[in-house]
């Protein structure tokens, strides 16, 4: 077991013991299984997304989870307003750009969000984080592209990372998670991961939740990712052939079970220092 | 078996049978959820928030359910006309004030449906309720605080229940509803319960659909809380160590499947009066 | 086998093979089930309602599916938006008119929808098509009215989907398909799907998937929604007395594992020419 593994496991009895509060400023499509994941790895989540209190919200929160997978023009002055907050407070805010690459609306509010708030950590798939990163994403709506899969996910997370002076996360067949001068490549997770829908948005709403108690965003952003990656392996072994309702209800059962054991046996994280 | 035991009985039979619909204006996070309950206790849930049909909705419902778990300003105006309307037609309405004592927004517009509507129960955690009484609540976000948790319950029940006229239930460790006059409390209930979001909502959306079939809010906010209870120990049972994604399935089977024997074995239903 | 559960069982391995991408403007009721029904099925579905961003969406997507579940002013005009560019486009459109029938709003959008969109599919309970019909329907809410279970189904398909040339799918005990010269009967389902929120939304989701890869949207129409009343079916066999949750997560399950197996054993598909 390598430092991170090790560096993981402390994080995940950390944030069982703090149950910080994380708030989520989020999509109608995923949010129940967002606040159910939160839950399940044992911090609390609040949802709240009016101009009216969003600030008083993220000032009683540990981190901020930003996600713009429904957008809509009411919801992006809440994000921008509860992230300069958070600024304020030095509250980690992680951005989710689901579906970034896919349409004006999402590319601009990106934009806007990044000059406007100061991001500590963007986790998204290859599509989302290539548009980040400047290149021409061909994102498949709120998928990763055949065409971006052949970008080099480590040279994006490490050039995003240096740009935004950020901690960034790759999700994909290996994650890939850097903070611009260290890359850590976790290798765990199960292809049914993208036949569930809020997979990715959960992953994010961990990350938020590990960010929360520590100021090591990179490790944070690493043992959120693997969790995720851990918890559609055990899903998979234990429903099989069931099929994906059964596999969605075991990422949850998995998380609310993760344990040092779980991140002991199955953690598959590589680090490369530069 | 005590008498009250036996109403809920009786309640849990009727609302089979009538098959009542009930009007929710509630939050994006539980809302699924919250439908899913009423279809499995045997209403029929409605969920309509626009403020050009909300009176029309509520004139063809039973109970009017208010949840201020996702608010913002175009919904709270919906959620006043709607109660408005409600009391006109002498349909019940059930306010839960999630997350009251949390942002000035929630406590504003807590405060703004109790003065322009005439709330008929009022459900919510201590945290939240002890908001209502007028004390200063130290909410969590939207789980009761651990400073309120010294806050005394029954004594606090009473008076929100006299100030307002209505019935107040204080979900908890132990749950007490009171009229204003009698107290009952109930020992049912999982500590599970409080690790997957929306089983407070849940409970409401329960109240809500036993209110809609009898003018004794009192035993009807009995039956739902009681029944909630018993779903979290049912659940946890046949899901044990399996996790808070098959426990959360097994709330809605159990909701489901409840009946008078499920009652008779298991609730924990104390009265005293006053 | 007729030749129609062949043209389903076509239509279903086509729908995996292309992966489609699939634009819903919805409700926030069902929104995940009727994201995760859609990946069950073989598509990709997308979220996405705001004005700004609706236009550009619908151009890189297969199917437009405009469900009027949780209306509000801001969607509506989406809707239309979306609609008018999915026709410029021919991308097709499914519309579920969620509830017609039960509010001026809802009837009048949904007669607004229909007047400025072309709609190539409509897909709802006998109360609610009966409304479109012209009928004066009596919805329950969101579910079918006991005065209109007596309406008759066939000649109600028949009459809606040539006034507005398209195909309509009525659901119910026995499911009805026409385009207005040909009917299809189907005898699957269970009836405890009535017992599960979004049952009729996930449908029209799966309508929308097979409508995508095919110009025939009266054999797409009868494979989505023979493909749930299968998934009713198995759910049940699986599941049992377990409750409506596992029912509900057993549907999703067997959506994923849908073959030309279940299709071949269990399709009851019959069909009137005239």
């Amino acid at each position: 077991m390598n430092y991170l593994t090790n560096a993981c496991v402390d994080l995940l009895r950390e944030v069982r013991i703090k149950n910080p509060l994380i708030h989520n400023i989020t999509n109608y499509v995923t949010v129940n299984d967002c606040a159910n994941a939160i839950l399940a790895i044992g911090a609390s989540p609040i949802m709240a997304d009016d101009v009216a209190e969003v600030e008083e919200i993220v000032s009683i929160s540990s981190a901020l989870v930003i996600n713009i997978g429904t957008l809509n023009q009411r919801t992006i002055t809440s994000m921008i307003i509860a992230g300069k907050k958070a600024n304020e407070l030095h509250v980690p805010v992680v951005l989710d750009p689901v579906g970034a690459g896919a349409s004006s609306l999402r590319n601009k509010t990106t934009q806007e969000i990044l000059s406007e708030v100061k991001i500590d950590i963007i986790r998204g798939n290859l599509s989302e984080i290539s548009f980040v990163a400047g290149l021409s994403a061909s994102t498949k709506g709120v998928d990763t592209s055949k065409a971006d899969e052949r970008n080099d996910a480590e040279a994006i997370a490490k050039s995003v990372a240096n740009k935004y002076s950020c901690v960034v996360g790759i999700t994909g067949q290996v994650d890939v998670i850097s903070d611009g001068i260290r890359v850590a490549k976790v290798a765990n997770g199960h292809k049914l991961l993208s036949k569930v829908t809020g997979t990715g948005c959960m992953t994010s709403a961990l990350v938020g939740s590990f960010c929360s108690i520590t100021k090591d965003y990179y490790t944070a952003t690493v043992t959120g990712i693997t969790a995720m990656g851990i918890a559609g392996e055990i899903s998979f072994i234990k429903t099989r052939e069931m099929g994906t309702g059964s596999f969605h209800i075991g990422i949850i059962d998995t998380l609310s079970n993760m344990n040092s054991t779980y991140f002991v046996e199955r953690a598959k994280i590589d680090e490369t220092e530069y």
